[in-house]
């Protein structure tokens, strides 16, 4: 994978100021800072974590959670462990999304070849499958639980039994636990009604377990969670590992949650997007390179972190461009200025470039590939 | 670059139905039908075309529009023209946005060197800028004039006629013509309002080139216009040469506009998004694999195209996810059944993935590389 047009910059002192815009970038320090923290988060909890790689499809960043003491990541699709399998990433991958159609399973039997790869299920006729694709090969498969939301998951306590029953008559398959991703939950903003809301899927989450531990085999690990309900998850004593990703790059959906009931903010914004002023002929305005190619928050649009007037917005101009619209008598940024943009929606936005600019102030530090952009198949 | 997971069902009769999913596909003979027709259309009213490659980003399509006839393509930015040219693609390319700063410069000046290139300029500092970049190199210059929306080019036809004065001062210059480009305009979908719109918005384009007439070069080009206006912009007869670009795949966007007055449709939906039934626990629904990662429509999703009952309707959910919700009663699409979706934006969604998977039926004709995919910058 190439690293694109600003690979010549890579230790240059000033090199983030000369990127190639727009450019998607990382504050490293920030990074790490992150990473730690949700470590500490795990350790201080008792809870294991398994950080989901959907969020920064990176090899190099999955690295960094492993070296934090992560048991393992977690790719959305096949085609993701795939990409972080084939970039040498050592960590045990678990796909978070049933594996449906032979062609896709037989892809998985081949990467469970050469990959510590475990697999959810959530449906009897994908367990059939799943069984008769990995024959031989022994893995451990977790079973979905639908936490109300009718995305993915096993739709009742009978159903999730009737999957535990059907996996202890496969030898090669061993029951890992149950997988519990409750997705919206995560971005209610309100501090009260996300804890509400986590709380009452998890008492049905408990009620599941307990019928397994009366009728079937109780589960091993209790898998999900995300950045938006993990305090509430360590707090219910539910959950035994978190499927957590945004919290390393957080983005202004999770920056506009309270996460925590002191109000106070562990994790902080770690991912951006460098835009440069390319027209500034109107009053009150600039444009800029980054439109909707650059990031994903339409119709809600990406906030300014640096680079023009305080009090200036951005709006999408169209698929290349966007708006800086400066407030009354602001001094315009000059045409070639860098403006830079929060991420509105990080995971989205991630998978629109091939490569981050990890930057130190001004200094790009690295170049980094996305390694597993647009790897959704 | 990797042509995917799909790369040995090249030429299977059935290789559609096994495709891994979410995968983009182009139906190639409404592709045919759709260049033919725009061809045909710049013939019958005159007009050059020069195809806006920041819809496909594909130098397969690029060489395409060129066989039927073609004067060269547009790109949006000055990476999708360098990965178009490194792609073999002998065109003709201009860059229609502005293009800014020393390192953009210095990238644009060694392009040139290898490509047949034409670029835009909307101010004096970015003109001096790029003649001193360009230096020694001969290279067609059009001015981009304002249409009122306040995204690029220059704001007034005093401001034209200082950039076509500064222009004769460099000899290495030569001044193409006016750029004109409405990209609003393009999206009314009422076909009088769109009309209106658009004759206002030329009637000051006709102005602009009378000033320059009288005072200054006449512009041996006029370039500019859209799928959505073409139309009108034929009508109107102001515009010399068409940047046509959606037309080539259609979407749901241009799809709910009336093109022509006779309501007759010359274009077709070219452009598709298969996704695949993962997960079917739940009444009325099923989950498919394409999400707001296969797919740039949102707040407006895409409309399903075949495989669900009709009446069925799709929603994202979540960035991995979508469900298609059916009808009262209706039989639900079993697990592994592939859903056809239309695109709903096609730019933005093409922008999403690494190939197209060419199509004829349920035939795989070919995988073509989405050439120019990310390179915004």
């Amino acid at each position: 994978m190439t690293l694109g047009p600003n690979a010549a910059l890579i230790g240059q002192p000033d090199g983030r100021r000369r990127l190639a815009t727009p450019a998607l970038v990382i504050d490293l320090d920030a990074l790490m800072r992150n990473i730690e923290a949700m470590a500490e988060f795990g350790r201080r909890h008792g809870l294991a974590l398994r950080p989901h790689a959907k969020t920064h499809k990176s090899a190099d960043i999955g690295r960094l959670q492993m070296a934090a003491g992560a048991v393992g990541l977690c790719c959305a699709k096949l085609g993701e462990a795939e990409a972080l399998c084939d970039a040498g990433l050592a960590a045990p991958l678990l796909i978070t999304s049933p594996v449906i159609g032979q062609a896709a399973l037989d892809r998985l039997a081949a990467l469970r070849r050469r990959c510590d790869l475990s697999v959810v299920v959530d449906s009897l006729a994908g367990l059939d499958a799943l069984a008769e694709a990995l024959a031989g090969q022994e893995t451990t498969v977790f079973v979905d639980l639908d936490p109300g939301q009718h995305r993915t998951g096993a739709a009742s306590a009978a159903a999730v039994l009737a999957l535990t029953g059907a996996l202890q008559r496969h030898a090669h398959l061993t029951f890992g636990g149950l997988q519990f991703f409750s997705g919206p939950s995560q971005h209610i903003e309100d501090f009260d009604a996300r804890s509400g809301d986590i709380a009452a899927r998890t008492a049905y989450l408990s009620s599941v377990i307990e019928a397994l531990r009366r009728d079937g085999p109780a589960p091993p690990v209790v898998t999900g969670g995300g950045t938006g309900t993990h305090h509430f998850d360590a707090e219910l004593g539910v959950l035994t590992e978190l499927q957590v990703g945004s919290y390393a790059f957080m983005d202004d959906q999770y920056l506009a949650c309270q996460l925590y009931p002191e109000a106070e903010r562990t994790f902080e914004g770690a991912l951006f997007i460098d835009s440069r002023v390319i027209s500034n002929n109107h009053e009150g305005m600039v444009t800029v390179d980054a439109g909707l190619k650059a990031s994903t928050g339409s119709p809600h649009p990406p906030q300014i972190a640096a680079g023009a007037p305080a009090g200036s917005r951005y709006e999408y101009r169209g698929d290349e461009h966007g708006a800086v619209l400066l407030p009354p008598g602001a001094a315009a940024p000059a045409l070639g200025a860098v403006i830079t943009l929060r991420t509105p929606h990080c995971d989205p936005t991630v998978n629109l470039y091939d490569v981050y600019h990890v930057v130190r102030g001004d200094e790009l530090v690295a170049i980094w590939p996305v390694t597993a952009r647009g790897r959704s198949a």
